[in-house]
C-alpha cells in the first residue's frame, strides 16, 4: 500500500521497477508492506492487521516511534536520499553568506557601483551537529569547497570526510573556531536543545548556525538573543519547535535570520523508489533491511 | 618592482619565499622583472628600460596587449588562481537560483509560511562559453553536484571534467537545452558580442546566463530585451562593456538581472605569490615561463 500525497507518481515508479511478487493494494487488511509518510501511516496502524513492514519516505519519523504505537513491524527511514538535496542548499545559504549577495542586490537597488570583499570558502571551518549520511554528504562537499571539517557525534565516525571528530563532554571545544556550525541532528529525547546560549556564546561572531535537522535542537529564544546581540553573524533555520511557525513568534523579525520553511530537502521519489526496490529484494530473502529504525532510540 | 595596490603584502609574501638573488626595487631603470597590475605596470612601461619579464597579477592584461604599447618582454598572466573563487562565485548564485532564495526572503519579510519548490542541481546542464583554468575549475564543481558539462572552446579540450565539446559552428548546439550559460571568455577581437540575440534565443526559457568573463562578450541590449521577454530566466553579470556600469544604463532596472560590480574573482595574494615564485625558478633556469601571453591573441 502506498499512502502519500504523491501516491501516484510512486505507484507509477514501483510499476515500473517490475518487483517480483509484489501487488499494489488498497486494502489495510492483506496489506503487509506500506510505503509511505509517517503521519499519514501512524492514522492507518490500527486497521493494518496484517502489517509486516513500513518504508517511510522521510528520514524522521517521529509519528512512528511515539510510544503510545504499535512496535510489531519492522520500520526502515529514508536515508541516503536527501545528501545531495541538503548539500546544496547548506551550500546554496553559505555562499549566499560569503558572496554578500544581499548586500549586492541593495547596491543594485540603490543603483550603486558598490564593491564588498566576498570571503572564500577555503581555509574556513565547518562543523557538523552529527554526522550521518546527510552529514558525509555535506562533509564531502565542504572538503571540495577547501574548507575544514569537524564532526560531533554521539560516537560513530563514520564519514572519512570529517576532518576531526568530537564526542560527548567536548562540545565546546567542538564549536571552537567554527565558521559555519550546521545542525542535522534527528529529533530525539538526547537532542533537546543542544544548542542553547552556552554553545551559542561559544562560537566566533563570524559564526553562521544552520539548522537543517529538527527544531527542538535549538533553545530558540537564546538564538533570537545571540543574533539580536551580534553574538553571530547569522542563522538560517529551516526547521521550527513549532511548524508553521507561530505567527507572533520572533522569528519573523529577528535580524540576520533567515527562514525557509521545512524545505531543505524534499524526497526525490525516482531515488526513494530505489531504496525501496533495494529493500523489498533484501525482505523477500529474508534478510536485515537498510535504514532500521530503532523504536527506542526514535532514528 | 612590485606595482600593486596590494604592494605592501606583496612584499611581505616575495620576501618570506626567499627567492635566490631576488631584489625588490623601486628604480625603474635598473628593474628586469615586474609584478603588478596590467594598468599600473602599462603606465610605468616607458620608464622601465631594462624590462624582460612581467607577471600580471590578474588574468586579463588588455592594456599591455594594447597594440600601441611595446612588446619586447615577456608576459606572464595569472592563470590557475582565480578557479575557485570564481567556483564559489558562479555556484553560489545558481544555487542562489535554484534554491529560490529571494522568494524565501520575501516570503518570511511578508510573514509567510511559503513553501516554494527547490530546483536540484543534479541532472542539469551547465554550458562553458570558454574553457581555461577557471572553465575547468567550474566544470569540477558542475560534476561534484551532478551536473552536465558542455564545454565551448576554439579548440582546446583540455579539461576531463567536460562531458562534450563543441567548437566554431557549433555554437547553437552547444546552447540547446542548457540550464546555465556561463561564459569565462577573455576580450579578444573574436569574442565581440558572441552572447548576442541569435545565441540567447537559442537557449530554452529556463535557462540562466551568468558573465564572468569580459563585458564584450555580450550584446547587451539584446539581453536585456531578452530579460524583458522572458526569453532566459535570469542573467548574473560581473562584467560589462563599460565599467563601472553608466548611470543611465538599462541594466540598473532590467528584471531577473543581478550585478556584482567586477568583484567575481579578488586575486588571492599567496596563490599569487606562489605562482610568481615558480616562475621565478623557470625564468632564473631560461626556461619557459607558465601561463605566457600571446600579445596578438590577447591572452
Amino acid at each position: 500500500m502506498i499512502l502519500s500525497r504523491n501516491a501516484d507518481e510512486y505507484k507509477q515508479l514501483i510499476e515500473s521497477a517490475q518487483l517480483p511478487e509484489l501487488e499494489l493494494t488498497t486494502d489495510p487488511k492483506t496489506c503487509d508492506i506500506v510505503l509511505g509518510e509517517p503521519k499519514l501511516i501512524m492514522d492507518a496502524l490500527p486497521l493494518l492487521s496484517s502489517l509486516k513492514w513500513v518504508q517511510s519516505i522521510y528520514a524522521g519519523v517521529e509519528p512512528l516511534v511515539d510510544p503510545a504505537q504499535r512496535r510489531d513491524y519492522i520500520l526502515t527511514n529514508a536515508r541516503g536520499v536527501f545528501g545531495e538535496a541538503m548539500s546544496e542548499y547548506v551550500f546554496g545559504y553559505i555562499l549566499f553568506h560569503e558572496k554578500k549577495i544581499l548586500e549586492r542586490i541593495r547596491a543594485q537597488q540603490a543603483k550603486q557601483w558598490r564593491r564588498p570583499e566576498s570571503g572564500v570558502l577555503r581555509g574556513k571551518t565547518i562543523g557538523l551537529l552529527g554526522v550521518g549520511s546527510i552529514g558525509a554528504h555535506l562533509a564531502g562537499t565542504a572538503k571540495h569547497f577547501g574548507m575544514t571539517v569537524k564532526g560531533f557525534t554521539r560516537a560513530s565516525e563514520t564519514s572519512p570526510q570529517v576532518d576531526k571528530y568530537y564526542h560527548g563532554k567536548e562540545l565546546f571545544e567542538f564549536a571552537d573556531g567554527l565558521d559555519y556550525l550546521v545542525s542535522v541532528l534527528p529529533r530525539t529525547k538526547d537532542t533537546n536543545q543542544i544548542v542553547d546560549a552556552n554553545l551559542l556564546n561559544a562560537l566566533p561572531p563570524q559564526a553562521v548556525f544552520v539548522n537543517v535537522g529538527r527544531g527542538n535542537a535549538v533553545d530558540e529564544l537564546a538564538l533570537v538573543k545571540a543574533l539580536e546581540e551580534r553574538k553571530l553573524a547569522a542563522a538560517v533555520l529551516d526547521v521550527f519547535e513549532k511548524e508553521p511557525l507561530p505567527e507572533d513568534h520572533p522569528f519573523w523579525t529577528t535580524p540576520n535570520l533567515y527562514m525557509t520553511f521545512h524545505t531543505s530537502a524534499i524526497t526525490y521519489p525516482p531515488d526513494m523508489s530505489k531504496l525501496f526496490a533495494e529493500n523489498y529484494r533484501l525482505y523477500m530473502e529474508g534478510k536485515p533491511l537498510k535504514h532500521q529504525v530503532d523504536f527506542e532510540r526514535g532514528y
